[in-house]
């Protein structure tokens, strides 16, 4: 018997409404390389979506590319991405940021989240220090919302860094991979519109919310930047893909009747249904979440347990034979795998 | 009235028989980055094709991340790729190469082609000049069967090149992007085991080729190379898809009952009609071509006329208000719209 | 008996003015990387020598290094430098540039230069084809004064290429490794002005032209870039010397009592010689230049001859067993040594 | 009255020995780019000294381009370089690293120091994680000997992180930019030969050693490593100077008669005099160093009342108003200055 998967939150297809729209769309003639009608209604939807019809939006493959991508256009050669310790560029991409030629300077993150108190003292250290003209010069800084812990950034948090930012003259870049369990968790107070106001750039992710795959960048206003190349940029990164309408067909689906925010509701409300379970188990949690990845610390006897029927990933392993590991859940979880769980996490 | 497009054999879906198993396996629960059953079938149905046991396949999303990756890890930081002019990765790919800190050395090539003989008169030139070691050092042979202008390399020609890479320590590595049309070509005399025997690494394209997107790299030798580290290049490349099996279904349909072959073959038929058509016509070419990609020379009367109903790419200006023009074609394209166009051309 | 170098202008150590200065300041103590009074005066001087006050100027030691800094700083990721395929960076530098991230986009040169007509027909070519968002972006054009060759662009054509510049929004940077022979030679028509006047960057070569080493940058307009982070990337491209204050003392001594260009003149009269002895034989030339390099075409008896006492470079062999060589002079060439090769040269 | 300076090891020009034999050399005719007697001279010498007549030796400008240039040699693109977090390329070289592509993977060191069990744990961990094929493979260990902050590696220290290096398949990099006044320290036991043994490639710094400029690369076991285009790989990196006898002669000065030796003994012997007033001043450190570099930790009253006669560098702010600040020496730390300086200190 298969184990149900709570590993991560691309372990499935894509959400049935786009496969539908992909299957009744296969046969049309498009031009390549996203200049198409779909695409062009996709932006249409999403510039709806975030109120901003001034602003660009890009299509582009998977994450790392467009972190990739996004981080290399906003610096010069002297400068390096700010991120939290814990940032996804910073650990599991492989060196894609690096391999563009900049540095990531990293900040020791609480939770998964870079503190803005912490970001203005690194700046003040960082300037305060008579060499830093032979350091590299801090450009933009790098966030992600919901943060690779499931964390959230208030919007008191998100106001104070942009502070900073403006202070400082970095620009603000939201990896929004997991953007949309962000927008909809029970815990949030930041709207998209103010995701759209704070930062110079994020991305809505696709692939982790309903996608085969696909990442839609936006700049809320576009007129800050010199745009007239970053399609090309796109396609020297390899983001730019040949069947273009491929992403804007998946985002049509998922902008229209609100189906991205629906799909990371689904998310959420599964990853809450999991939380309780082990709370009623008094079972403690490496960190609070309130999005769709959720970090309980087990005993390796529970472990041995739940491992049985149920495969999710090992996060981080604790003194005393515990280790905290990940539960996920995506549009995808079915109630009948969360009951499953629940019940076996109630008999622990 | 929509145009019938014969710009490029990207322009519609994907076959029927890759959206079938999208479609039946979507609901499947995998781990990602590939690490899935019909990643691992899909290779095993890979190496039966090229009759190659011991090969290692790998599977990106596109062709420009394809050609960068695989070329970023065969160079080192002194060396630099030999390409004819007209390769794909010296004109169309945005920089990709320069990216990842190589020059593109390239040779005049002779109807897309890369002769053996320029080959060898290049290198001799090189090393023959004092200054040889301020020079970027030729490390890779890229040449792309078919070629970007639709010829093919006969079997004497690849036998040579390789002759001289094996002279001159190069490695070789050919851009598969539209290999299909080129083995199954009526000019062909050069078979899959060719290929694997005579280049360290190749591609079996599927962008181009009735996939959604997709491109299976092989080295068909892996005990020559260190490929300990490959996947972690994709990744950093950003080539590496977090729902890996989506290549993996795609080539297990292409290469399940040999569909692989049959789209190609199916591209290369509807061409020859095309091509005999012109022909018949009086229409010369630009380059004679056997696979998918015809390149007539047309009149701006009859550019006029045929542009009403079809489109087409504009390949080069030429003198006395002509113009070479491109006309593709696919494992979509049907024999209604062949029909259409042949009359079309009759008429002209 | 040891041959009489002619093969480059790089083959002594320095004018001994500059060795004077280097002792008399040997001992004095200064803070690094530039921050001295000695680099702050050098700057002062060649101000004033340009008579440009409001100039920035920056030192780096080797001219590799600072074509490679100054391109890297001009461009964005998606932009290419436009070269004559003559040019350095394109030939000579080991892929410099390409190491960057960049390419270089080559035009034939005609006898070393790019002309100002092939250059605005690239760029017209480049915009007019479709598909140009897929091929590197023009960013910068690149030309040597005097060129690779010892040929010297007219003020005309270099008002004209300025002019295609701003058409198309380029930047225009001139590698000055031989500026200074450029400058006095008795073809030229271009002044320092000219050269600030037309250009976004220059620099004033010191290896060539006297120094040990050292290359002076000059941005005319400082106000149109933001060269605040420019230090860093000296540094970063390993151009910052720690003791700074060498290439400050060094140009100090050459913008002192017009040094710089005595050395030039000195050089220029040097080749002159050798032009004229050439010239009196019969001896045809590669091409005519009336700077510090000449390349006269040597029948292979005439080059066992003259090779049996003077050293030079082979630049290209040429059909009938002749060969184009070249003969270089500087600040260091003896009266003694040119009459000596131009009395071997007269018994030709 | 200028304050005597003790900012660096760099503040003054050259020992009067190497100005004497760049003056004796200066009108010798040689080729560029390091073919010449003096640098084959200078090898030679220096191959005796390591007592490794099969070693490869290069000479380059300076250190951040000759850490950036071997580093970039070893590593392959998925690789990064291990470093102590306060390594000379992870704080002070403008991301020069980074700019190659290459990852530093930081490990906190422990008083400037790679502790082998640290390093040891850092490679257990990374691999332990099953993610690992995801971020940056460890290639590569970086160690200065002496440190950054004037600290020493032992013997043992050192046998076992080349240990580590063996286990790990790890090659080893040693920054010399201050090897001289490391092997001299009356604290060490680690001999050139040991160097030499334990490493993969290491550098004898001259531009802090004595020279003008200068660091000279010794790779002891060439036939390990394919050295064919490292030379090439200088070129691109801007490291290889036109007049490359320059480094040649130099090297032949510090090398004849122990003068590179003498030099770290004499910067030595200065800096534990101002150990020794410092501590008779029950004035504390913030690290015990046997070497050039002495880091006391003033009172803000003492640091005003040095600072009014003496410069040296704050090196980090601390609480209560005290300050760590660093005090250099070097062969040309006159006793005259010492004498000023600690009668200072005992008035404090």
């Amino acid at each position: 018997m298969q184990k149900i998967k709570f590993e991560t939150d691309y372990q499935e297809g894509c959400h049935p409404k786009i496969l539908e729209l992909l299957s009744s769309s296969n046969l049309e003639q498009t031009s390549g390389y996203g200049v198409d009608s779909h695409t062009e209604h996709a932006k249409e939807l999403i510039r709806k979506f975030i109120m901003r019809p001034e602003s660009e939006v890009f299509f582009l493959v998977g994450g790392t590319q467009t972190n990739a991508t996004v981080i290399k256009y906003f610096l010069n050669p002297c400068e390096g991405v700010i991120s939290a310790s814990t940032g996804h560029i910073n650990v599991h991409e492989s060196g894609a940021i690096e391999a563009t030629g900049h540095k990531i300077l990293t900040i020791p993150g609480r939770e998964g989240l870079l503190y803005p108190e912490d970001l203005r003292k690194y700046l003040e250290d960082f300037y305060a220090d008579p060499t830093f003209d032979h350091m590299v010069q801090p450009g933009l800084v790098y966030i992600s919302f919901s943060s690779e812990l499931g964390t959230l950034y208030t919007l008191n948090m998100l106001e104070k860094i942009r502070k900073v930012c403006d202070d400082y003259n970095l620009r603000l870049f939201i990896d929004g991979a997991r953007l949309g369990v962000g927008l909809v968790s029970e815990a949030n107070d930041v709207s998209i519109q103010d995701i759209c106001r704070l930062s110079d750039a994020f991305y809505l992710g696709g692939t982790k919310n309903g996608a085969l795959f696909g990442e839609a960048v936006v700049f809320p206003d576009p007129e800050k930047f010199n745009l007239r190349t970053f399609r090309t940029l796109i396609k020297q990164q390899g983001g730019l893909l040949a069947k273009g309408r491929l992403l804007g067909i998946q985002f049509e689906a998922l902008f229209d009747e609100h189906l991205y925010l629906r799909n990371a509701i689904h998310a959420n409300n599964q990853a809450m249904k999991i939380k309780k379970a082990f709370e009623s188990a008094n079972i403690p949690f490496l960190i609070e979440s309130f999005t769709n990845q959720q970090f309980p610390i087990l005993t390796s006897e529970q472990d041995k347990i739940l491992s049985e029927k149920f495969s999710y990933e090992l996060w981080q392993p604790l003194p005393d034979n515990k280790m905290a590991v990940r539960f996920c859940t995506s549009w995808a979880t079915t109630d009948e795998a969360i009951e499953k769980l629940t019940q076996e996490i109630k008999n622990l």
